[in-house]
């Protein structure tokens, strides 16, 4: 049915997130009708990003500058660090364009159950970055999830031995819910009503 | 956030049929997570794709190879042409496996409303296939909207006169549906109980 290379396409093409085999073959055909409109394009942001995003060395955001362009501003409270579970929350949460601190992406939570534990998130460099001193706060934006809420309550024991405020986002946070699929309203309120952990 | 990069790929993700902005940031997040296994085999997909993919000289059908492997397939039946409206029907007839003659892509259907006429499809290559000799039958697969109605009895009064048993796909093809969302077993029924035009 047209080749190998459309097949690899269709294949490739399904396996995006919320894609599947007819999907798959849909946005082919789509594409395969105006290839230089559609294709080239997209194939060349493909490899750019791939050789040029990498993880920020300070916050673990995604970005082609490293130091990323957050832990870059200046205009940015650099005493402020909000800790979310991946770089999703933390696009999230700059869309709400509610905060103006800085970042840590963990890489995940704490789970016991899947044999995720501290050493497979980044809770070393979090806990240097507050030890290094300058940090006046740190706010926990994990999900209401059971492994969230583990994740914060662990992460406050570690935290307040150094000596910094440890908030947590709270109000708003529908339980069992996931912060990246939040309105922009309900994270507003949630950062505002934020309570010490 | 992130950078021109990418921006410019979550915008590209985007713009894929079914897709929007927030699946388009999903899918562009969960790639940059791996950029090797999941960015680089998309791209040189595309990249692969578009150079080898074109529309075969003698049906229109999207193959690597020209004449396409359906055109070129001598277990095939190359005294029926089968008349979709676009690659997308053939590919669903294909899947269905009920079909061994040939196709023709008509691009399209006629559409006075918005200005399609015999002139934007590929009518003259039909009917010079036709004259050509070795056609046995016709078989118009267009869809059962009223442009698709309109075309098959416009192609009907022009096939008959050259003296080629014309048909249509007919029972099972549900009104107002179109052709390349059918379950393979309705198709097979509408091939099946074709009748004359």
């Amino acid at each position: 049915m047209g080749g190998p290379e459309i097949e690899r396409l269709i294949g490739l093409l399904a396996k995006l997130p919320g894609f599947g085999p007819r999907s798959g073959r849909r946005a082919a055909l789509r594409m395969l009708q105006e290839p230089e409109a559609r294709m080239m394009p997209l194939a060349n942001a493909l490899i750019e990003a791939a050789r040029a995003v990498r993880p920020c060395s300070l916050c673990g955001n995604l970005d082609s500058r490293d130091p990323c362009a957050i832990c870059a501003d200046p205009h940015r409270d650099h005493s402020l660090v909000c800790v979310v579970e991946g770089v999703g929350d933390l696009w999230a949460l700059e869309r709400a364009s509610v905060y103006r601190g800085l970042y840590h992406v963990l890489g995940g939570t704490l789970s016991p159950l899947a044999g995720i534990g501290p050493q497979d998130l980044s809770v070393g460099p979090l806990l240097a970055r507050v030890e290094g001193g300058g940090v006046g706060e740190v706010i926990l934006a994990l999900g209401a999830t059971v492994d969230g809420a583990t994740t914060a309550h662990w992460l406050t024991d570690r935290l307040k031995p150094l000596g910094v405020p440890v908030t947590r986002v709270a109000q708003g946070v529908p339980i069992g819910g996931a912060l990246d699929v939040l309105d922009d309203g309900t994270l507003a309120a949630a950062l505002r009503a934020r309570r010490p952990s």
